[in-house]
């Protein structure tokens, strides 16, 4: 893994010099010509700098009164009837449709439902049928979050295939026509790495192999452009830069060429033709719909349908470009206010390999970032050694940012003394 | 299936006659002498006669505070702080073991998360893997709720195993060395039958097989005795008579026995041992926790635990005795006041062979339905022709019981002018 020093420009960490009051001129100004500065009010905030929303997104301010009417009026008053009058049956694909324009998918190819983990399962052990008997390999990101790994070795196993991990930039080396399926994160969760998703998918379709794509750190930060690269499969979850709430339901993309012949390892009655024929054989329904399994969870679905109001008229590049332009400024801000030597980034400095999360390294990390935290700064440790940030553009302005790395000076400055 | 003709007795459906007068008296002492009648006002309910519960449980009253609290407080202010300071990550266990006494459990053996299918694929697979390499075969419910066959299916394909579906009273002697697991439901969802589960759980042990039962239509109804009847795997839904909410989370049982053994089909992050290590090897929790799988659906977990006050100081034995007595009555009512000939009653008239539901068949029955929901009579219909209705002891009381079996005498008589 790369680490980048960061700036040897000695700081006094949190002091008036001239570079710092330099620093809080720019963020005002940056804030000023910020054209997604009015989201910011369209979710609930106090004066903590949140920058964990790469691990649970702020409350968009649309949700309490949304999720109370679902309770009082749909569930307490309407009862049973709201599975068909308040449209409690077509949730799924109802918001999976909201989430497509998100990830450059067109309609009718994205299900919502079930965790991150169950989705994977679902969609390895479909890749693996669709790439059909004569293929037993699946790759796997080597630096993977864990969980798709765990799944991507059950998914191996049941199938009789061998999981092979390797790292995303030597996927193309270890395809092969054993390969089956690939399972790749989009954006590395723990470095904030961007994957390159346009050529790594192509390689993986010249390998005549099937790709699946975790978009958990990328979707609702950067362009994904499914349908536009030819991804195959893909799933994310809803609780991260999609702010759907704790634990909300993740999500199944099957392209539209595919979905006649996904054939899911949880075929539920929610993905029968015909669910309420009660019919003892199963058969598929058409469509993504045969990415749902099981009765949907109501109340984190309808909570998630509610939060995704915020996107109406922004659109993805905006907030790329705001993303980038946030990193870029926390990595100059770190530069100035954080003491020589105190910190290494891992993440990577060029834009095409920068997701929307900045980590750096650090000793007594753990300790930092209850430090951090104590002081209103939110951000998150990830062992052994590693501070995450995560900036998500529709809430964190430029001025959070100069606060959290004047914060992050002052702390590693005391701890230094 | 056994029909049992409903008594031959003439009635004018809802004409003063003293029969009818004679019953109105019998459910006013009746819910006079109730003791829980009490428990009517703690769930949010109008004058509707809801005999759905079975379907979708009515709203406990606790629910729409707790779920503004935990959206607007827990998520909204604290944000990530939640997982820890308000008890997030522990929620699945710890509303496990609120589930727990009503099915008969002790505690740390029950997991709250997924889908009641994406449970019975953890069972089934689990169950497989538990009976060992030399059993080749599942047997199944021949009349179950589809969902359970359609992942049977898939779990016996993924692990190459033979789906055998069978009728619950034939189970034993379909029983042999090759049985591996047999899932099986404790009441049929659709005629109410209740299964035996102690016999039954005994003759899998004898055969050396794994049992699994889905109690999706028994827990909360009546008694269930996991642990005395030494049940190895079971799975059930909470938003019938536990009442967490439309699609709230499932739950799975794993007896403490088998825990040490239980090899998940969906080993996800929260199943590790060290979920936060983040380690690329896959090892499983200890106890019930090996059950979970991804990120819990926080918002429908914590309105489940809320719904879960209501059995506070409530014996399951008192819920047996009252749901007994509503459906003897309603039977007793239906016998009453509709035209003989009109309906068949489905459900076993024995005690030992009852749940807590009355199936009827009945011609036109979907029309028949919706003119009791008009009249506010809301029980439901399944193809093809028959009118269900669940009776649940903590709100349902033997009033309603005797309006609903008049009203639908009315429109009997009515459809049949």
């Amino acid at each position: 893994m790369s680490e980048t020093p960061v700036s040897e420009t000695p700081a006094s960490a949190g002091s008036e010099t001239p570079a710092c009051a330099a620093l809080t001129a720019r963020a005002r100004a940056l804030d000023a010509a910020d054209v997604l500065a009015g989201r910011r009010k369209e979710f609930v905030l106090d004066d903590t700098v949140y920058l964990d929303g790469n691990s649970l997104g702020a409350l968009p301010a649309a949700v309490p009164g949304r999720l109370d009417d679902v309770v009082r009026r749909e569930w307490g008053e309407l009862r049973i009837r709201s599975w068909d009058e308040s449209g409690w049956w077509t949730a799924p694909e109802r918001t999976g449709d909201l989430i497509a324009p998100l990830v450059g998918a067109a309609a009718g190819q994205i299900v919502v439902g079930d965790s991150t983990s169950v989705n994977i399962f679902k969609a390895l052990v479909g890749a693996v049928r669709l790439a059909g008997e004569g293929r037993d390999e699946i790759l796997v990101d080597a630096s993977t979050f864990p969980t798709d790994g765990y799944i991507a070795g059950s998914a191996a196993r049941l199938t009789g295939r061998t999981l092979r991990p390797v790292e995303p930039a030597d996927v193309p080396a270890a395809l092969s026509d054993r390969t089956a399926a690939v399972l790749l994160n989009q954006v590395d969760y723990r470095t904030g790495r961007l994957h390159d998703l346009p050529s790594l998918t192509a390689a993986v379709r010249a390998a005549g192999a099937v790709s699946v794509w975790d978009l958990c750190h990328s979707a609702g930060a950067l362009p994904v452009g499914l349908d536009a690269h030819g991804v195959d499969l893909a799933v994310g979850c809803t609780y991260k830069y999609l702010n759907g709430g704790p634990g909300s339901p993740a999500y199944l993309y099957v392209r539209h060429g595919l979905q006649d012949r996904f054939d899911s390892p949880l075929p539920g009655w929610n993905s029968h033709a015909e669910p309420f024929g009660m019919r003892p054989a199963y058969e598929p329904a058409a469509g993504a719909l045969r990415g749902r399994v099981g009765t949907p969870d109501i109340l984190s679905m309808l909570a998630l349908e509610a939060a995704l109001g915020v996107w109406e008229g922004v659109t993805v590049d905006a907030v790329r470009a705001k993303s980038l332009a946030l990193t870029d400024f926390f990595l100059e801000c770190v530069g100035a206010y954080v003491p020589a030597g105190r910190v290494d980034v891992l993440t990577p400095l060029a834009h095409a390999e920068r997701g929307s999360q900045v980590a750096l390294r650090c000793a007594d990390a753990g300790e930092v970032m209850r430090r951090l935290i104590a002081r209103g700064v939110v951000g998150d440790f990830r062992r052994p050694d590693v501070l995450r940030f995560g900036f998500t553009p529709l809430y964190v302005g430029f001025g959070d940012v100069e606060r959290a790395a004047a914060v992050l000076g002052k702390v590693l400055g005391e701890a230094s003394e």
